[in-house]
């Protein structure tokens, strides 16, 4: 994260490298509005300007730290990547491939497991938990599988989204926590290429 | 459960409906033996016979009571439904609409709380603990998805299997638990029809 501003340095004040205390509080006081308002709110409901009212601070400084709603709550939760740059990842070779790419993004980040970790605990919090839930249905729902579908001209489009969401959830608890046979050991090329066809059946296939 | 073996009456004895307090015993311990051979040994390692001999009864004594290892399973996790009629169910129309079979069957258990609440009270175990993780996967991998692609004579059997798995996972978890848009309330029969295409892509289409 670049720190353009900076505050002016005070005449005997003990500089310590990477430290800017008022940015750094305010940057704080964003993410602790941000963590109520999406508890309280939900996802859809929060907005950047009402978290930077929260925060006391300019809309301006959110955008500067985080880039967008997306950005904050993905600090909030430690979404381990760019949610926002997916859409045109995955559309990047046209509709013909889609499925496919989403798997090889999806195997990708989840295959690692410190990016895997933290999506696995927001799972695990959703189950126990309806607020939990809602917001990580909304946060998928709202950057992801909807548009997505509404780009690729889906008919039916909320059904796909959800049937999309859906299968990537449990493929995610298949080769990963459940690891089913067939699943959990298998090399990451073979199962986007069998991910794939299946997804791209939910997303441009007959339903 | 008919009970057809029942303790000689004693003279004087008060009878209670319902009651056979030797054999009620006997199951009891055979419940018991049960829990703690699966959570010792996982499913596919335990055997009717080990689990009789625990309980210190006759093996036929588990037949009597739950027909097989797996009605022994199903009635230690409250498994609400006969795990081994679905594969003659599910294939019962032939192969070309086996998707749309598990899904209706699928959606029709999980529409009644009753039935889907033990289920999903499973799946959470299993996310919180490798051991009751691997207890579910092998319940449902023998019992269930791995026989199923055996007698679709599919390629790639183990593959499919836990593909299928997955997806009907996390469907259910779509549905009833994270409660996507386009899921959660979504009539049974308008997704049965578009999951069973999915799942009939997993089964017979090409990955």
């Amino acid at each position: 994260m670049a720190d353009d501003t900076q505050p002016a340095a005070r005449p005997g004040a003990r500089r310590r490298a990477g430290r800017k205390p008022g940015l750094s509080r305010s940057r704080q006081a964003i993410l602790d509005a941000a963590r109520l308002a999406f508890a309280a709110n939900g996802y859809a409901e929060t907005s950047l300007r009402g978290i930077a009212r929260e925060a006391g601070v300019d809309p301006s400084l959110v955008v500067h730290f985080f880039g967008s709603k997306a950005g904050v709550f993905s600090e909030v939760v430690e979404w381990p990547f760019d949610v926002e740059e997916h859409i045109p990842q995955v559309l990047a070779g046209g509709v013909d491939h889609v499925g496919e790419r989403i798997a090889r993004n999806f195997i990708g980040h989840w295959d690692r497991t410190e990016e895997r970790s933290p999506i696995i605990a927001l799972i695990e919090a959703a189950i126990a938990d309806p607020t939990a839930a809602a917001l990580l249905r909304e946060f998928i729902t709202v950057n992801f599988t909807l548009p997505l579908m509404e780009q690729i001209g889906a008919d039916r489009p909320q059904l796909r989204a959800g049937l999309l969401a859906s299968q990537v959830t449990g493929f995610g608890l298949g080769r990963y926590v459940l690891a089913f046979d067939g699943l959990a050991d298998a090399p990451a090329d073979e199962l986007t290429a069998a991910l794939g066809q299946i997804l791209q059946h939910t997303c441009t296939g007959p339903l």
